[in-house]
């Protein structure tokens, strides 16, 4: 089998630094661990945030611990640092929005707590198993608010079912993304991170590849 | 401007995990950084290493901490764990072994030494403004032991050269990957990581992007 990740990520309009923050790590006991956090608010202050928790989380996981107590610490370290302030939400390796196997498209939305509000916060945990087919969308909550401003929320489900038949990972993740900036006028409400999680048939080579691409400004 | 970073790496022929470790991670001031490190022989005990190398090296990278200060950290702790018997290359963001601009290909190759081989290291650090037109390449030591069982060492230089004009950078570390390979007989000789990094003018959008793609068995 193979696994593809894909992620497409913007920053909310006119704000120059992104309060999401996506960082994949492989884990010592083999396979890898895709960890996305949201900060509260945007701009730098939600980027400290989300950075101070992905950062807990992959240091932990990088050193074997099991993903339910990375999501714990990370929880206690934001509460200790902000005394219940500030939140973040946090997905691993992820927490599935949207669970597609050929047509059939589940949407998984447990209620789930944000971090940092309170001692002994339990993370929701779902495992599924790897098979072909299987596709796993997960995206901040700047997907789910697009289009609020104009009272067109977007529809994830219709969505991924709209787009072309068997994209590439990375196909639905920049199609989801641009129709919820296109959603928010072309200027995202919100930060938004998109990430696409693909299980197919080994069709290629025994190589490892990673690409990213990176604007920045100058 | 752009940036687009492209990796492509292999396992050692027979041998189930790659003993070459490399993440990127994003640095609380902005950017990201490539962190890349080659542990000592191959199989399970080499990825030990290098993945204590990587993890120490990120976590305080992640944390604000320079690139020669995380180096020389991941360094002493490996002489710590190891009592100086074991090694490892790292490349930070990343010491370049080829720098090309155009037509020109610079090689860089200041001696340093590996890791973990005593007190007191010092790394090479090298600074390289961003310009467009820019590509960075840099590998673990597979490719340059690529072909020498058979007598016909890789000659990285041209091999970069010979390759279509303005590739791009997943196009250029597959094709020197593929060149390595095809110089061992289709049975890498050793794990081999090949990390491109590539400085464009924007044309695009404002999104961030990255793809992985991570074959596994079953």
């Amino acid at each position: 089998m193979e696994i593809q990740i894909a992620v497409a990520k913007v920053n909310k309009y006119a704000v120059s630094e992104s309060g999401d923050t996506l960082e994949v790590v492989e884990r010592p006991t083999g396979g890898v661990s895709v960890v996305l956090a949201d900060g509260q608010t945007s701009g730098r202050g939600a980027k400290a945030v989300s950075q101070l928790v992905v950062r807990k989380v992959i240091g932990l996981l990088a050193e074997g611990v099991r993903d339910g107590a990375a999501a714990r610490a990370a929880s206690d370290a934001l509460f200790a640092d902000k005394a219940g302030k500030v939140t973040c939400t946090l997905n691993i390796n992820p927490v599935p929005v949207f669970i597609c196997r050929g047509e059939e498209i589940d949407s998984h939305s447990e209620d789930s707590i944000s971090l940092g509000t309170s001692r002994n916060l339990r993370p929701v945990i779902t495992e599924i198993g790897l098979e072909v087919g299987l596709t796993i969308v997960i995206f901040t909550d700047g997907i789910s608010h697009a289009g609020e401003r104009r009272g067109q929320p977007m529809n994830v489900g219709e969505t991924i079912r709209s787009i072309i038949e068997d994209p590439t990972p990375q196909q639905l993740a920049d199609a989801l993304l641009a129709h919820a900036i296109s959603l928010d006028d072309n200027r995202p409400a919100d930060d938004i991170s998109v990430l696409v999680l693909k299980v197919s048939a080994r069709t290629g080579d025994n190589i490892r590849r990673m690409s990213v691409r990176l604007p920045i400004n100058g």
